[in-house]
């Protein structure tokens, strides 16, 4: 198996036909940020500034991407859950955990126990509390079952940063076909698909949600999701050793016996195939008149293009 | 500290006054049992026929307990989803996952994808397959809002049982509070108590359900739940050694420096006076003429009832 240190170049997948840039962006961008700052300085999730700025400065800017048409406060809701799930992922998950499964497991154990409706006790961890802030702002903002459905999709996502956090240290022990299933919850695009309806105030007919193409494009995307996430930082994720990163490459390189510069091709083209589907079918529900569908197909389209653009934000460069 | 081989006589809290029996039982008990049998030749979740037998017995006596008036299909579907549980932490949980948490990581996130709409794969492991068949009964049987509180109450459950196999053989770093906070989670009675206005069809609005003593009342039952089985299951987990059982007698042992019938002496208390409290609440519930507060009330006294029926099972008996 050929590893990172070869140096060959790995170049990330071409959606110049399929979501060609530049993609539209909020005009909150700024105002975003500013307020994902002051909120950081209530529930002090980083440890330092330069972390908190520096995930501000991505946060606010991808969810301008994200949904490019909602309002003020509600984008400035939307990146707080967004930033409050990458902190505490970055804080105790990932790489930080790897070594101690357990002290994860007690982490994510406590945000469970908001999400069944404890109060957090006050306590040196922030984030039980920073959660609990958050779930009473989206609970008031929403319908019942959109609430279920967003809070159904954080737990599902604690499940697999749990799972994440057992397999780190040897992704050498994880079937392709698991992490395909499993990276969909990891990189967060549940959420962000539950947030959606909340943000943008339109809610899918239980008809609506259960058709072919709706339920396929949800699928190219979360999928898109994980995958591009995988090919723009695996070089960052290589670099920071000493193992091989859980991450597309890796599995295909470990299934198919290849280089990592055949297996960065063969995502490329795994990549590009969805992106046409997904395209395929923004295009055909967006054919009639405007409606749930048509939105909804063009939020996950902004979705998509978000993902896209963070590949080319220096969090992914090295 | 003294341990369980002082073999000194360790009473179980008394009921009587609060709880009397002799209980009300579903007049179903013996078609809930063949059904299980029955579906445990489709889903063969147990491996012995001895272990089948078992589970099935005390199972379905124990839910003509929990819902004594339910109808026989609506008893047998939830004594189904109770069992399959109880299979789950049986096989995969509890002692038999100590030696590998990782093992049991990937066995539960397999059941949250099969939460989150993944169709499960035909596998050696039955479970997944087991829980959609129950999934879509449930989804066709009730409200969207129910089958939320549902798969949320489960989804939970899994992320407790996880931090149950982090902690089993170390009882002593998990603190009381911690223990108190989680243990409703791994006793199955969240999972009971979003079951039963699908079982026995009501639904409390959500002005009803944020009550004071609504809420107090589910506190209580949810306490007494865990409490009451810990008690009894604790020499049967105390002779399975090597280490104590992860339970309340054990954390109040070494929280107090006290001996183990001074940690049953103050559980019994504490079982004692918050039947006391439970009692109360339901008779004010129960007050008002027939309404759901009324219907809600009982049933949560018949599953407090089930759990303290269940103390008399072989099952809990050395």
């Amino acid at each position: 198996m050929t590893t990172i240190n070869d140096a060959a170049p790995l170049p990330l997948p071409d959606f110049a036909t399929t979501f060609p840039g530049p993609f539209p962006a909020s005009p909150h961008g700024e105002h975003t940020e500013h307020r994902l700052l002051s909120w950081l300085e209530e529930h002090p999730l980083l440890p330092t500034t330069k972390a908190r700025n520096s995930l501000a400065n991505i946060t606010s800017h991808g969810a301008t991407h994200t949904f490019p048409t909602a309002e003020a406060d509600d984008l400035a809701l939307f990146a707080q859950l967004l930033l409050w799930l990458t902190a505490f992922d970055d804080v105790h998950g990932e790489g930080n955990a790897t070594s101690t499964p357990g002290a994860f497991v007690d982490r994510t154990s406590e945000l469970m126990l908001v999400l069944a409706g404890n109060d957090p006790s006050p306590a040196k961890n922030p984030f039980p509390t920073a959660l609990h802030h958050l779930l009473t702002r989206f609970q008031i903002r929403t319908s019942p079952t959109a609430y279920h459905r967003l809070t159904a999709a954080l737990r599902d996502t604690l499940i697999a940063l749990i799972w994440e956090v057992h397999h780190t240290t040897k992704p050498e022990k994880v079937t392709l076909k698991t992490y395909l299933a499993m990276r969909p919850h990891t990189v967060f695009i549940k959420v962000i698909m539950a947030t959606a309806e909340i943000i943008l105030d339109y809610e899918l007919t239980p008809a609506q949600r259960t058709l072919n193409p709706v339920r396929r494009l949800e699928t190219s995307v979360s999928d898109l999701a994980g995958w591009i996430n995988d090919l723009a930082s695996y070089k960052r994720e290589s670099a920071q050793g000493p193992t091989l990163p859980l991450s597309l490459p890796t599995l295909l390189q470990i299934q198919n016996r290849e280089s990592i510069q055949e297996a960065f091709a063969r995502a490329n083209d795994m990549c590009e195939s969805e992106a046409v589907a997904a395209r395929q079918t923004i295009t055909d529900l967006s054919r009639d008149h405007p409606n749930n569908l048509t939105t909804h197909a063009r939020t996950l389209e902004s979705i998509t293009q978000s993902f896209i653009w963070h590949t080319s934000h220096a969090r992914y460069q090295i």
